[in-house]
């Protein structure tokens, strides 16, 4: 029945996902501050045509977050969904095929900032709603919590969580904003990594100084910094930072092998991405870096003359963005303070540094044996047909943490998207059978778990 | 005479100089190649209201040189005086506290944009050479030659002065471009640095990834950089190219004790410059490394997102400039060939690296006991009434080294500006002293030079 509804529906639905991504709601440029409010209003307006009880447009210190919610039943299970509206900056822009906020359908993939991340994934949320709305069959309660700030660390999301319990009061939450392994490897995330964002400031002498007059007996910023970040590893790939691995995490030997079972090819991977070899931390394989392991990552890094041509300037400062991804048990706000410990240690006396924490998050991992995870598994193998693979993931979901120490609720991470969709980069896109396959999948998840509670 | 010449006209030099300065003659931009075309012309104009025989703008395949003579006698020692019209770009532009090409006096200082290098420099030839015409005492032949691609490489110098030999047929090259230590301490530059002048470009997967997904297993380009530059120095400051220092002439200790005799004090360089340490070569003092020690210095650096906030990308690209100062004998051809393979031999193979020189020039060094240095040395004590110290500079001029392999030719450096004029620097001033007696000291040099020639 919901497949047939989205059948019918389809080209609307795509055509309302589009009109949502031409909106630049990029949360990360202030001069977007307008449009992020749009695609706010915009989603109030839809939940609204889905057939919601109420839905509320909730201002912040930063971007609004939309909250709607359809009570059906006092007793019935409640699902609380949550995704984000905002979109990660489109820069660098001239590597696009197409412009990042005039959708297309190329291939079956819709190019467009936010295809993916997130807004493609939490618009199948809306319209699985909208379709067990208008066929009579919604099986539980339903709240949707929205927010415009996901891409720049949900400053305000902390506030507003603790200051409506009450509101957000439900079951289980669910989020679409991951991967699955492919169209032919479903899999559900059960695992994801925290983050620690720094900015990192540099200064040598007070003014930018010809290379020639003063190079090489005051030191530059640039080379100080550089040599700072190569200090950053070990020649074996571990982050040098002391106390970096004090709670991680070991796994065993078993769950190591369970990890490295999922499907891979070092060929393909190495291939699909034109390099020559992968590198990190020795004695773990690439499943267990990016999945198990803490990493650190220069981000960005600028300073100096970067223009057309030469000028020979020993320059005043020097910045990076270096950010951490954690794992179980590492604090992201331990991880800040060791980092900004050791950074500020490490400068010479040359320089003066100074360290910035931009945004960061908690590791978590979802119990596989609950009743929805259970569910969300149950969703994929009735609508995919075959049943899918639990994976620890790289990236951060940072609330997942919020939600278990504020609501006490965990979270099933149950996305669509692929690893090869771009997201964060130029070119980003979204299958359109991802959308409309996950569509099925979340109507399918809220029977299954509503059948089980 | 010329001095009171000098005194009568001396507002009018200022604001022809000032009208100089207005144009914003960036040879390293594209997009101000009208206005450097623009300096040519209204030097062109300049050295005809001067009183020469002729002036001429040269065509070349990228900015003009400008080129004027004045034979007054075929038995007469002839000066070919060099200097150019182009400057240095100005950013960063938010650190002026007067736009760079709108010049300014402020206690005694001309603030713009190549004030000091090297149009407030070239501008004094014109004036000099001015007073002379107007007062009938020029006591020499004079030729110009005013160039406009100094700041990227000097790059069509070469191919003008080797098709047009007789036409520079010359005693002596004259070139005002350096610095002397202090108002109380004229000096002329007698050594002076080389340079190679690199960029390079490293390329991790081919494409920007989510660092989340990605990092700790695909080598990130700007980590990879960083280590790259960061071990182009050993822990004694030397630079670790293989054969770098081969070449370098080790002075005598009674020519370094002569260097280190200089007025220097490193507490007021620390303080001036605002740093609470110098930094540089194990075992030379600050004289020595700015003076006889070859260096490397990061002029840029740039990557990854660079924007406001934080976005997690593990950038497909990072690049820098780099560029090394050299001193007698090393060859910057040798050199830049030797960066080019040590960087690309140390890239590892996760990365992909490609090294372009952007620029470069010989190291020279000018003899002491010529008629020319000697008539410099005169000129200065006639007119500051002190002996000039004679010095090695760090910054480069590579046409000296082309002059002498071409033409033949000694160049004397008799530079007025002073290491702390902030060229290549936001807020670049000149002394409207320094210019004024510049103008002066000029003349007098021809007045010494041909009564020993």
């Amino acid at each position: 029945m919901v497949k047939e509804y989205i059948e019918k529906n389809q080209q609307r639905f795509l055509d309302e996902l589009f009109e949502l991504l031409r909106i630049p709601s990029v949360s990360a440029d202030s001069r977007h501050k307008g449009d992020v409010r749009k695609a706010a209003e915009f989603l109030v307006a839809k939940f609204n045509d889905a057939g919601v009880d109420k839905v509320e447009l909730c201002e912040t210190k930063g971007h609004p977050i939309v909250f709607a919610e359809k009570i059906i039943g006092p007793s019935l299970p409640t699902v609380l969904v949550y995704g984000h509206y905002d979109v990660q900056p489109p820069d660098p822009l001239d590597l696009w095929h197409s412009p990042p906020f005039e959708p297309v359908i190329k291939d079956g993939k819709i190019y467009a900032r936010g295809s993916c991340d997130d807004k493609g994934q939490v618009y199948m949320h809306v319209k699985a709603f909208e379709a067990m709305i208008k066929l009579n069959t919604l099986p539980c309660n339903v709240k949707f919590m929205v927010e415009g700030e996901e891409e720049v660390g949900s400053d305000n999301l902390g506030t507003f969580v603790r200051e409506n319990k009450a509101k957000l009061k439900a079951d289980i939450i669910l989020v679409s904003d991951t991967a699955i392994i492919s169209l032919d490897h479903p899999s559900i995330t059960a695992g994801l990594r925290g983050l620690s964002y720094m900015e990192v400031e540099v200064t040598g002498p007070n003014r930018d100084l010809h290379s020639g007059v003063y190079g090489g007996a005051v030191a530059n910023p640039i080379n100080v910094l550089s040599k700072m970040i190569a200090s950053l590893h070990d020649e074996n790939g571990h982050v040098t930072i002391s106390g970096f691995y004090d709670k991680v995490v070991e796994l065993s030997d078993a769950d190591r092998t369970a990890i490295n079972k999922a499907p891979f090819s070092l060929e393909n991977y190495k291939n699909e991405l034109g390099i020559d070899d992968v590198q990190g931390e020795k004695g773990f394989t690439t499943l267990e870096r990016t999945g198990i392991r803490p990493t650190l990552d220069v981000n960005g890094i600028w300073g100096g003359y970067t223009g057309e041509g030469a000028k020979t300037v020993l320059p005043s400062k020097a910045y990076a963005k270096i950010s951490m991804r954690l794992v179980p048990n590492q604090s992201n706000k331990e991880i800040t303070e060791l980092f900004t410990k050791h950074f500020t240690a490490i400068a010479p006396k040359s320089v003066k540094v100074k360290v910035t924490a931009l945004h960061g998050g908690q590791p978590a991992v979802t119990p596989t044996d609950s009743a929805a995870f259970k569910a969300a598994s149950a969703a994929f193998e009735e609508v995919w047909g075959k049943k899918p693979i639990p994976t620890r993931d790289g990236g951060s979901i940072p609330i997942v943490a919020l939600f278990k120490d504020e609501l006490g609720l965990d979270t099933v991470l149950m996305g669509f998207g692929l690893d090869s969709d771009a997201i964060h980069s130029p070119n980003e896109h979204y299958g359109v059978k991802n959308f409309l396959l996950g569509i099925e999948t979340i109507a399918a998840f809220y029977n299954h778990y509503s059948k089980n509670n």
